[in-house]
């Protein structure tokens, strides 16, 4: 971090400054420009957020972040590819992993037919909301502990491992009872209080970005998590070249919601792939037309195999395996 | 609620569409254009949300809603502002209210000082955050529990009223015994599950409206507070002639996040009053380069009693008191 | 278009409106909800801009756009993709249409040198600029006529076509003199003078889509040049799968300004192709640490070619030719 | 500026690096931090433009800009405000400048009757467009010279002088005959070779801020202006207080293009009035619902009065006269 003070500064003004950052832990080096002091900041940078406060003393114009805030997450800290299995299946490697499944679990016999039609497609992981997060207190709200019940029901006929969102922190508990990996969503990514809750419970989880999110306040959330204790962790969507320079995490593409339909569904997975993903999450619904939530950005079965059929010589070409 | 079919549909294709939206309830109303079929769909608005699978038809072009989704905070089901007391403070009517003090509390001598000087100044309500949302892991997360009681004390000692930040579903009942209005941040606006159980309080809601969250995401995000039963309710915030053309909700501007520095403080409150608002929310600091947390745009004590004397005139010409 | 009326609007109110609809030469068809009243309104599309006036009556509460407001731009107006050639080389069909150089054309040795690099590595069009749309009136503006001049060697030389961005209306027919394509830069995207000149030129114009411009107002862009009378006709970016569906138009992607540095641009190069476009247009510069414009987002010519090498295989996997 | 090396940037990259700054003309000061070395660069900012090309280098972490890049516009460089006269209007003093007319020229009736009322009303300058940027193609165009020839009668018989939007460079030149302030669009706030023109005419330019554009990115337009020799200027809307401080500059709101909606105009220009602008730009019209641009947004006459009534308390509460 710097701190660039006003012009006109007087050595008061420059030695006020300095003694405020050394009595905060940090050394200071100074830099005399022709018209601007620049006082640079040598330290561990997880501490420096305190030093943001100096910017309302008069002689500061402006404090000036350097490094990147986040540690745990960055690849400079763990320059490897963070990899890790669920249930047999090999996240962050060479292999693509498809996670797939309705958006809304609704019904036993719903997500019977969906788990199976997308198991036989070639997908790895089964996806399915029991909690939704809706815009309107009056849209469908999920079936909560019965969709969950519902979820491990089919994850073990189908050997599926289940991927299954959680929206707050004393629902984590029962969640990663019943679920592989724990999804927060784009609305959540913020919410503090559930990713220090997540951190704890040892599953992998699936953090998406939300939909004003920097990358910079993404890989900080991921940070939470990471603090929090918890080794295993996955990310999905959107800046992925981004994302893969500044961070080791895995990273996973949710063209579903990326798009908002089915006919672009397939478009943007095959640009995820291309672009560098490590995996997909993507919405299949055995009846969209009726489907309670998500409707229109549902594949149906057939798309679906379609879409992996073509996505298999794409990820070869790419060096990876599907 | 219209669906506009494709061209070329067929009457099977209508005849598809319309059972279909009669199977869910509603009654259709057909509309022939020269290259395109419209069918109007009435019927109560709250159960619509189902109606946009329907995008998902190889018929159908779109599905257009015509009518705002919320129903509970529209003026139109309830045509006078919403007036309520706080402690004995009206909000909602002529009068201006006035929050402020600090954006974390720190310290009991903090809070102390900065509660007695808002108070002086002439505010009607003290804020300070106890539990806090920080984007950093790193960063200070506030004084939690014991930030409650030291905000009930000060309430004690100057008379004011307190609003607080809740941050999570667990925490509501904790934070409602200490405070007299709930805060919900701008990063859980759409936090439902946070939301729902704020309404249940009993207590009015200060919902801040999110970076990128539209008004009328905003407005539905206050529909989960009305509908679960929370009668007095508050906002705050940026497009106020919008909400209170479409709202009866009282709304508040928060100059100090809205700006983010304490040079454009002033500037943003006579704005937002001018604008319409029906009160303020300021962050006032003892000691601003050494505060924990929004340093940078909390006021001085002086310089808020400035703003209050030069606020009271620009109320009483806007036909409001303060 | 639909006249969304007030709640409790009159006989005389829907009268009003109905006649001044009628007044414009449209016919209008009534469907009468529980709550509200709604004109539909029929007739050729594109003069009912004029129709957006009649929000400001009192008795109106919306008036809603039902069809895309483009036409000759639209794939229901043209079911095929629009495919053309320039020198040569088919742009919109099956091949993958690389246009490859240095951002600012500088001298006849840099662009001779980047021109035979590109070549060699198999681009087929040469781009370049030689007038340059910067932020800051302080940094290099292009050599304007000159490079033009040069762009037109280096085509001599290598047999490849070139494509330059024209900024100013005075300037279009210098610049087709010179050029085979015309680009219309992001911020011009809606300078209306300028689209309307190079609509008259006769040469292919690439209309690059603005920072804030939705899809809908960038077709709407694309269509001042096509009502101009100018048949051929290229775009480039982002929303690819969404413009394919609405537009016939060939569709480009720039991965160097679209991402602003070349260590991301192979990655999204790829995620085009994957996702549909049918041309790139890349930057390469032979030193980029000493580029006058673009530095940090152009590639080395060893860096391009490998790119080629990497994209061919890719393009087979698509079904499309490179 | 400063350039961040990446870690474990050897003595031959920090002295590789220094040198390319010291041969494009600057001074250098060296910082070595317990992970990175930090180049700082001493010397004209202006053409610091050029150091960012060097973000390609393999060495370079980042390029981190410490100042603003404008200078002419900048407070620093003119600490006092800008003030000058229009035809006898003082503007960028104490004086509330208000603009106010119709939208587009659309006859000699309807800006006649406009023009007296809006004058009656006490504006102080006329404004109507007569090239109008439309999205559309099939929507109105203006009246282009034979609209400048109506606001130059309307100015004449009125006394009130007159501001309208300039489209194109080779207009630049006609406009500035019959206007007394030339505007820039919203549109157009990049459009550089427009700026450079209308630099040279010697009239004052209106410059409204794009609605992407950042504070930076405008004021570097307007520096275009100020480089290119003309001395008086102003501005319009937004981010008021932020601009105030960085620039010397005037600043106009313009509430109906802030707004879309002629409902929320007055509320709006109050809040700009409150928030420190010098003026205020507002849209006038006899007959709204048919008038053949931006009716919804149009004020009628008895509004602008009404408007104006209320607004002149608020100036002298606020210090200003108007």
């Amino acid at each position: 971090m710097i701190i660039v003070l006003k012009p006109g500064s007087s050595e008061a003004d420059i030695e006020d400054v300095s003694r405020r950052v050394r009595e905060l832990g940090f050394k200071t080096h100074l830099s005399r420009g022709e018209v601007r002091t620049i006082i640079g900041i040598v330290g561990d940078d997880r501490a420096k957020e305190q030093l943001l406060a100096l910017q309302s003393l008069d002689s500061v114009e402006n404090v000036v972040r350097i490094l990147q805030p986040f540690k745990l997450a960055s690849r400079e800290a763990h320059p490897d590819n963070t990899q890790f299995k669920v249930h047999g299946v090999p996240v962050g490697g060479d292999q693509i992993v498809v996670m797939a499944g309705p958006c809304s679990v609704e019904s036993q016999p719903q997500l019977t037919a969906v788990a199976e039609s997308v198991k036989a497609a070639g997908a790895h992981v089964l996806r399915g909301g029991a909690f939704k997060p809706r815009t309107s207190p009056y849209a469908f709200q999920g079936l909560e502990e019965e969709g969950l019940t519902l979820l491990r029901a089919a994850s073990k006929s189908t050997g599926l491992p289940v991927v299954t969102e959680v929206m707050e922190p004393d629902k984590v508990e029962v969640v990663a009872e019943h679920a592989d990996i724990l999804q927060i969503g784009a609305r959540n990514v913020q919410n503090f209080s559930l990713l220090k809750r997540v951190a704890e419970c040892g599953k992998p989880v699936l953090l998406k970005r939300g939909m004003s999110t920097s990358i910079q306040e993404w890989l900080l959330s991921a940070e939470y998590v990471l603090a929090g204790g918890n080794p295993s962790y996955t990310l999905d969507l959107n800046a992925i070249p981004v994302v893969k320079k500044l961070s080791h995490l895995p990273i996973f593409v949710d063209p579903s919601h990326g798009t908002g339909h089915w006919e672009y569904v397939s478009a943007m997975a095959k640009a995820g792939l291309a672009a560098g993903a490590d995996g997909l999450i993507i919405e299949v619904h055995n009846n969209p037309a009726e489907a309670l939530s998500d409707g229109p950005q549902s594949l149906k079965p057939t798309k679906f195999a379609q879409l992996m059929a073509e996505l298999r010589p794409l990820a070869q070409v790419l060096g990876r395996t599907l």
